[in-house]
């Protein structure tokens, strides 16, 4: 645990299979009047919309509907509830949906009374909120993301030719979340188990970082291993309550800022995965998920140390008379047969990446002087060639 | 992850060796009025005494003394702080040391204005606070009870012959806690290890207990396996400041109700410890080390599945060619044998227990109903027997 650090992390989790029987004593915690915020109407469909809307009624809400919130949620739409929130003088904005409809409620929350330009602001310059904010609450329907307990929020600017993650302070971060494992059970299994891959590479990506041998690897183990374990299960069977609920848990103590705490990060393989989903618009667990075998397999030899312990403690590999790089090996072996049993993409021309756009993806990605090794646009070009 | 649960951590924690630089800025959220927790007086010898003085001077806070809290703190001192409260109106009670020193004030922030008896009705009856209560910040100078963030207040009443402890909600969590693993470094070899295996005993009390292959138990194995390895470095070397940070970061979140959250809990052997303590006075840590193998060695029988797991993942014991049994009992000794590597009582008889005294022992056990079995009076006076 090294360096000086704060972990403050007010978020309220309501969890299980009766959480959302808490939303209307919640909601009055805020002002009259909620926005609405959500995706493409699968809510709709599901029932969650109409138990969500019975909260608010009963809590005496005025509802603003917000629909249309798309999976990679774009600055013009954050821009359009922005507009919403100062014309109905909004008290809560109420994300229901994954983690874009949850990093969306953020940046409007930012955005709405920011005197600046907001993309310039908090996206391009990282800055901090100066002007008011709207509480959020959220009522999760697809776990990866982590956007639940914590403030991070990635937006697509097309015009800028950027999708870039802002991580906000606890006042971003939402009120309260209803944690309701049986919500993640309409998802198609494509979506399902991108949304592992995603808190695979939350694990990894702050793993595979830093000093070694503090308190959060192990943390970090116990999570991977947990996940793996219950993913296996989920896949076969995907009404399995408790796999999902064991799933729905460590995707949010993934990327809740515990584990960065006395660690650092890496964050690349996100990069990668956001300059794929720019040009692609595929599905963001996805894109990780077909550029972490060769981006893991190029820093393995940088923290050979660290694949060592991951072969070891997360995947049982033994060492008896190997070398370590025979072990790291190993390790990111397990890794593979675990994704593709699993059903990950783990070619990125399944997700409409060709030699053509491998350019233009590369001019996208954003290379972080963090990790093990900074990368090289060469080493960029590389690792998408290789995930072909 | 079974059950509905409600998790919620509002504790802000400042970690690292400066820490305490945010403590006067920290101050200037709460009123003029600061009561000032703290022990025998050791803070006024190491330098800590002084560091806190000056941020209480510095956010220009009239400072109300409470020292004399003692390792287990009594009724008779929560209700001489509670009168101090009242008498100067004090706006935040600040807890300079252990566990002890914050559950004490927190038993006197939940105290001062309640109407009723608080003995009955926090500790007898468990019951809520009804009244207002004052707000609590803690620096911490001894690891293990994980008091720093969350609501445990344990309190000897030497009257009602009882030691007993009470959860309070998030109201009386600490709102900050300052976490400086070079603070804890003055503890003598003797209490330090003895918080070692408090931290242990809090990770165990959670594993063996509710149900299994849930996601806590692969966090509790991760923070076993980190105690286990900074523990060995820190009894041979306690100015190791990584190992002590480790450590102070896993104490805090072995207790801090992350673990309970969708698997419950046993706590039998605190029900234990506590007895020995009200009757010996010992060192918390040793009271549970002195009866957790007679204990576990019990109860493995009615939960051998969890302690196979606990032998493979938390000792690396194989299990190749050995019966279940077998396994369990090798896990078994290689905490044993760890318990006495890093220097921890393993008799009950070291800390003042005899065959005589081992009846009145038993009748201040609370024997609870939860766990893999219920003890009988007789099984607790086999346990401690056997502890001898």
């Amino acid at each position: 645990m090294q360096g000086n650090f704060t972990y403050h992390n007010p978020t309220k989790l309501y969890f299980g299979e009766e959480a959302i029987s808490h939303l209307s004593n919640e909601l009055k915690n805020y002002g009259p009047t909620v926005m609405l915020s959500y995706g493409g109407g699968s809510i709709k469909r599901n029932g969650i919309y109409d138990a969500v809307l019975a909260a608010l009624k009963e809590a005496g809400k005025t509802v603003v509907e917000n629909p249309g919130v798309m999976p990679n949620p774009t600055y013009e739409k954050v821009l359009e509830g922005c507009g919403l929130v100062r014309q109905h003088h909004v008290d809560l904005i109420l994300a229901v949906g994954g983690g874009s409809t949850i990093d969306y409620a953020k940046a409007v929350s930012a955005s709405a009374f920011c005197q600046e330009d907001p993309w310039d602001k908090y996206w391009v310059h990282q800055g901090w909120p100066s002007c008011p904010v709207v509480p959020i609450g959220a009522v999760l329907t697809m776990v990866g993301t982590g956007s639940e307990m914590n403030g991070g929020s990635v937006i697509t600017n097309r015009k800028a030719g950027f999708k870039l993650g802002k991580v906000f302070g606890p006042d971003l971060f939402p009120k309260f979340t209803i944690l309701n494992p049986r919500f993640t059970m309409t998802v198609p299994q494509y979506q399902m188990v991108a949304g592992f891959f995603d808190i695979m590479s939350h694990l990894m990506e702050q793993y595979f970082a830093g000093n070694a041998d503090c308190t959060t690897d192990y943390l970090i183990e116990g999570l991977m291993r947990s996940l793996v374990h219950s993913s296996r299960i989920a896949a076969q069977n995907p009404q399995d309550y408790e796999a999902r609920a064991n799933i729905m848990w460590t995707a949010t103590w993934a990327l809740n800022t515990l584990l960065k705490c006395g660690k650092g990060g890496d964050w690349e393989v996100h990069q990668i995965g956001h300059a794929i989903g720019l040009v692609t618009d595929a599905t963001h667990g996805m894109t990780l998920a077909s550029v972490s075998l060769p981006y893991y397999r190029l820093v393995m030899h940088d923290g050979l140390h660290q694949f060592v312990r991951f072969a070891q403690n997360v995947w049982n590999v033994r060492p008896d008379g190997k070398t370590d790089e025979q072990v790291a090996t190993e390790g990111l072996a397990c890794l593979e047969s675990w994704m593709k049993e699993i059903g990950l993409v783990t070619h990125s021309r399944e997700l409409g990446v060709t030699e053509e756009n491998i350019p233009a993806i590369a001019d996208a990605v954003l290379i972080l002087p963090v990790g093990y090794r900074t990368l090289t646009r060469d080493e960029v070009v590389s690792i998408l060639r290789q995930s072909l």
